[in-house]
């Protein structure tokens, strides 16, 4: 199906990007034979770091006319195994693509190459009073190229949205080797189709982004952040959808269940308080004016403590703010630090995520699993994490797969979807059809091929 | 090229939607040659009005299969022809998807047809308290369907965004006859390729949108706005960035040059006060609290005081604030009626607005040409309207061309696109390559060829 990277094509990597940049020792391929997704492993043949858009398209070029496969690759942190060389070929490292190119603070926007890390841009941007609000757990090191890929979320998506709001052009280089300039330094758009959008989310599969053109905000003067405690997760998760129709868009609003709270207190090795409740609500308010914060907070508060919260800790200075996003942030690792794991990443209506966690710990009852339920509720996006933990080995072999299907299949009957911001990737294509039709599938098919012909381009995902 | 509407075609066409609804008589023919574009005309050769999904994949199956162009139609408000059928063919219209079919209050969206008005989806929310922002001038007869094609903007997308922003799902039938549902109910979601991103603002070329899901938002509880009257052009187009840099995001920002404004008070048959002035900016704030508001309008009037505004009328009353938007909203329509005339839709970074309006006025004056500028210049989209007034012929017939294709390089040259929010449908597609490369056209027309393989959809645009 594909070829192997043979000692000529080696040398023909070394003429492109320079012998110190072409990595073949067996240390480094076990570096990059991996990403964040559970403990899937698979060695490229050859690592290449280029340095230019030009040293790419020639890659590009080369690899389509053998025929071997190219797999994109950012900060390897990605939940679905979007990075993984599961043929082999060539691991083409973007880590070298590092420059901020411009930070326009007359008209809010950031020119980046897809190497930045995540949080470097939104510190970066910080210092100009403006923001980048894009920001996913793993923003410390995650590569904007790697969000971009995977159409990245994070907390503050509820009120801001996800990666594809703030892109308004790229540079890219198709798998046959054409470098593309899609967008313009502008808010509107309609020249042509939207090829930017097609890229965003499409996991390297279409292309490698190699700049990008974000749009900034103008940086929120003030924040104020709550953790409201619930003896019921139903109760806590019913808050969801009664705290946006009262008018209010909160900047973040994270529900976590007790368990998914225990295993982060674990992780930070900190006690907090009212951690024996069900389920708590994070929820932040961001704006310029102190006044209207402090009325939505109020109004907030009315409204959590009629659902049924049986406590609300309020944090008004950075320190304390800090300390309760800390928790938040660190669940994601803690739950998997626990057992072997399955992450999936269930997005829904606002209003079913009641029905949602509901159907999960049915499911989970029956087949015997444990679930842990925790994410970005006001979007409703819940990250339902499953531990192995002392599940027999035939039960996390053999029920899995099917526990798994019940839970999307009940997903996309709310209205909802498989993935909300992790991807499908390679650990999640199986469901794929749980979620989309023939049709719609061979559609993607279709475009895929008339950019990437030989199939070369992170083969293997998606699909 | 393409076969003509034969009495076979014609026979099946009203099997398929019914013989009341297959139209050939010469009256709705020449009706339906035309949409808001100069003074185009082309008759289709039939026009069908279909109302269900599976009518419109038989009558593309049928279209595809005899090679007949299919140009779908909305409300035929479009500015750059795209509902034009060039070709003639079957003009599909869409006027019988006129069905709001749910408001879901609970989760702020709304499941709509593509055949509704624009302001009939707005007040429809807005009786819930919900806001669709969207707003073209033309929302009172628009179809959200021709919306998605163009991706309309309009004043409010400068806090709000475009079209594209608020559309989360799609059902829309391929030129081939495949009905694909794209997208879900969700705020985010990474499940294989964006098709609905690809579908809006391409402009009718790619598939008939027989469905949208649209996410709505929090109506704003209160609005403000002021006018603010310049003696220099200049002035006043510098004043739009600093707004922004201040930290404040107007809900609507918009520039008018002096003969614009006298133009909409020939049109209204009515004084407005400061219409000596030079150019003026319509400013509006929005938000939940009176006090927030107050002081951005506070800081606004120092700003734009500072830049050289000599006045500035405040409208905090419905009425007053229904008067002023009157203003702004029939330019459009007053402007094209002076004379003969040719609308440009240019887009640049906010700070370039001075530069663009500068080059736009040399420009003119090399030529002999007027033009007359106004539009949303909070978001840098300015329009450019070209007037024939007493030119002579043969300016408007040799020159006119080489002018604007110098407004559309200026425009590129400062970062900016050919149209923010009409599209290049027929009118612009020869400007297309100043704002594209061969290879990002090469690209589309790859993308287009594997969707529509006969090109039989609205064919003639874009390219």
């Amino acid at each position: 199906m594909y070829n192997k990277v043979s000692i000529e094509i080696i040398e023909k990597l070394k003429k492109i990007v320079g012998e110190e940049f072409v990595i073949l020792d067996e240390e480094s391929l076990k570096l990059y034979s991996k990403d964040y997704t559970e403990n899937l492993s698979f060695n490229p043949e050859v690592i290449v770091k280029p340095n230019t858009t030009a040293q790419i398209s020639e890659i590009l070029k080369l690899a389509n006319e053998e025929k071997i496969p190219v797999v994109p690759r950012g900060g390897g942190t990605g939940l679905s195994g979007g990075a993984l060389p599961i043929y082999g070929g060539i691991c083409l490292s973007m880590e070298k693509f590092n420059k901020i190119i411009e930070i326009d603070k007359e008209n809010f926007q950031a020119i980046v190459e897809p190497g930045v890390i995540t949080q470097v841009l939104m510190e970066e941007c910080e210092k100009s009073d403006l923001y980048y609000p894009p920001d996913p757990s793993s923003k410390g090191s995650s590569f904007l190229g790697g969000n971009l890929a995977e159409c990245s979320g994070g907390p503050r998506a509820v009120k801001y949205g996800v990666t594809k709001d703030y892109v308004l052009g790229l540079e890219f280089v198709t798998p046959t080797g054409e470098i593309i300039n899609s967008g313009a330094r502008v808010l509107k758009n309609v020249t042509g189709y939207n090829l930017t959008q097609l890229l965003i989310g499409s996991e390297g599969t279409l292309g490698i982004i190699t700049k990008i053109i974000f749009r900034l905000i103008p940086l929120p003067r003030k924040r104020k952040l709550m953790l409201a405690a619930y003896n019921s997760i139903q109760e806590c998760a019913t808050t969801v959808a009664k705290i946006f129709q009262a008018g209010i868009t909160p900047s973040a609003l994270e529900l976590m269940e007790k368990s998914a709270i225990k295993a982060a207190e674990n992780q930070l090795g900190k006690k907090f308080p009212n951690t024996e409740a069900e389920a708590q609500l994070l929820i932040e308010v961001d704006g310029n004016y102190e006044d209207s914060i402090d009325r939505d907070i109020e109004a907030i508060a009315e409204i959590v403590t009629e659902q049924g919260a049986f406590d609300i800790i309020l944090a008004e200075d950075k320190n304390k703010m800090d300390e309760l996003w800390a928790l938040r942030r660190c669940i994601g690792e803690a739950v998997k630090s626990i057992s072997e794991y399955k992450e999936e990443d269930t997005v829904v209506p606002r209003s079913k995520i009641p029905e949602l966690i509901k159907g999960v710990k049915e499911i989970s009852g029956k087949y015997g699993i444990t679930t842990i339920c925790y994410g970005h509720a006001g979007d409703g996006n819940v990250h339902v994490n499953i531990l192995k933990d002392k599940s027999d080995d035939s039960v996390w072999e053999k029920d899995l797969d099917i526990a798994i299907r019940e839970i999307f299949k009940l997903t996309v009957s709310l209205g909802g979807t498989i993935s909300g911001e992790h991807g499908i990737g390679y650990s999640q294509k199986s469901y794929l059809p749980i979620a989309l039709g023939e049709q719609e599938i061979a559609l993607m098919k279709n475009i895929k091929k008339t950019m990437d012909p030989n199939n070369i381009m992170n083969p293997g995902k998606i699909f």
